[in-house]
């Protein structure tokens, strides 16, 4: 029997999502689509996730896969999985992938976007999308030097969560930025990485966050990434303010460039 | 007896707010704040608004002013009344007006953005400020053009609701165009005028996407505005892709300008 290996691109705000992975008891990202999913195609499947984001993280375009032998177009599947779910959920993109394709092995890097909102009083526009931060200004070329630290190979164990199970602490940053947005009081921290540790991008966030208040310095970033103690990174940023940009796949570049 | 006259900027999202005007039976943004208002003051006050919203059109910077004898400062208030307010509703800015000045009748010009996300599938992450336009792509120089035609002094009489009771139809239109937004599928029609009749923006909105779907021509604009037919106008868009972005006051540039 022939098979197909769907790729779907998924957007969600997370607000109303306990993250991404399937639980009994609470409302994820995965549940409702595997449910949406199977109502399609008549049978159980199994929906492999390019990254399992936190309870309350957004997603831009995360890329989910699955196998199925049904013989339905692609707009087909995206029409008909728009339709079963939710305001806060949606197909961005459903293209075919090779047999057998897993997002999780394929994937070569990821981009986040930490989005702080800044100010005395807080945005109610930007609640669901950006941790907010009370004081009128940041420091934004310390942030931007902080946050270059972070490029290249590093032992993040500073930058973890104590829930972090990965055995193996290294990771490479390709890019690490800092842009004000528009007029309004945002400033978003942009990072790609191989792969990140659990938490990672929140601890990273919210440490280039100390340095733009001045309760650390750039260099004691750098220190940071030496001796990776945790009891000395900044606190652990709030999941509203973290969004999942894209994944990026190697000999795949044409799968990730429309989605979004 | 010295009376103060406060001038408060209002940010909401109007998703769930019933509109701006205080109703017995329904959550709306001028009754939320009056309450706010008078657990802090102590007295009644009376909120006066620049501007009307609509049940689940958003503002980023309402001007809102009322009276009171009590001494406490502006920081106070800013933060007694974010500290009483929803998440979706918030203080961004408070300032001392001349005594008895009054939000409406100083407004001299507004400006709104209406949004739209186009493509053929939702965006979860633009459902609450957007409204969908299920297409590839819209004609954007098409939909410049007939902006452009709502510039100037014209009988809006086609762009009103049949509810609307205002006895003048003409207004005047200071500014009108079209963006793209980065690389996100969004486009904005943003306008400025000296007044709006009841439900106009949502018209103009509507009658502009049609034009950038081929439906109407830019010329047929034009036309609208000469014989004031409202049966040949765009349908009116959605409230959600609305916000009230200014409100310009003359001889009170200062406070028109940090707010937002």
């Amino acid at each position: 029997m022939t098979s197909r290996t769907l790729l779907l691109y998924v957007q969600y705000d997370g607000t109303d999502f306990a993250g991404w992975q399937m639980q009994a008891e609470h409302r994820t990202v995965q549940g409702e689509l595997t449910r949406a999913v199977e109502s399609m195609v008549a049978h159980r499947v199994v929906l492999h996730g390019a990254s399992r984001t936190d309870s309350g993280v957004h997603a831009r375009a995360l890329p989910v896969c699955f196998d199925t032998d049904r013989d339905i177009p692609l707009h087909g599947f995206r029409r008909g999985l728009n339709a079963r779910l939710a305001d806060d959920l949606a197909i961005v993109d459903a293209v075919e992938a090779e047999p057998g394709f897993r997002t999780r092995s394929a994937a070569v890097a990821k981009t986040y976007r930490y989005l702080f909102q800044v100010g005395e009083a807080r945005r109610p526009l930007w609640t669901r999308y950006a941790a907010w931060v009370k004081r009128d200004r940041l420091d934004l070329d310390a942030m931007a030097d902080a946050a270059s630290r972070y490029l290249g190979d590093h032992d993040f164990s500073a930058f973890r969560s104590s829930q972090c199970d990965s055995r193996t602490r290294v990771r490479r940053m390709y890019a690490a930025t800092i842009t004000p947005i528009e007029d309004a009081p945002l400033v978003a921290f942009d990072i790609t990485g191989n792969a990140f540790l659990r938490n990672m991008v929140r601890i990273m966030a919210g440490t280039v966050l100390d340095v733009g208040r001045g309760r650390l310095t750039p260099d004691h970033v750098s220190e940071l990434l030496r001796h990776g103690d945790r009891t000395q990174a900044g606190p652990t940023a709030p999941a509203q303010g973290l969004t999942l940009m894209r994944v990026h796949f190697e000999g795949y570049p044409r799968l990730g460039r429309s989605a979004g």
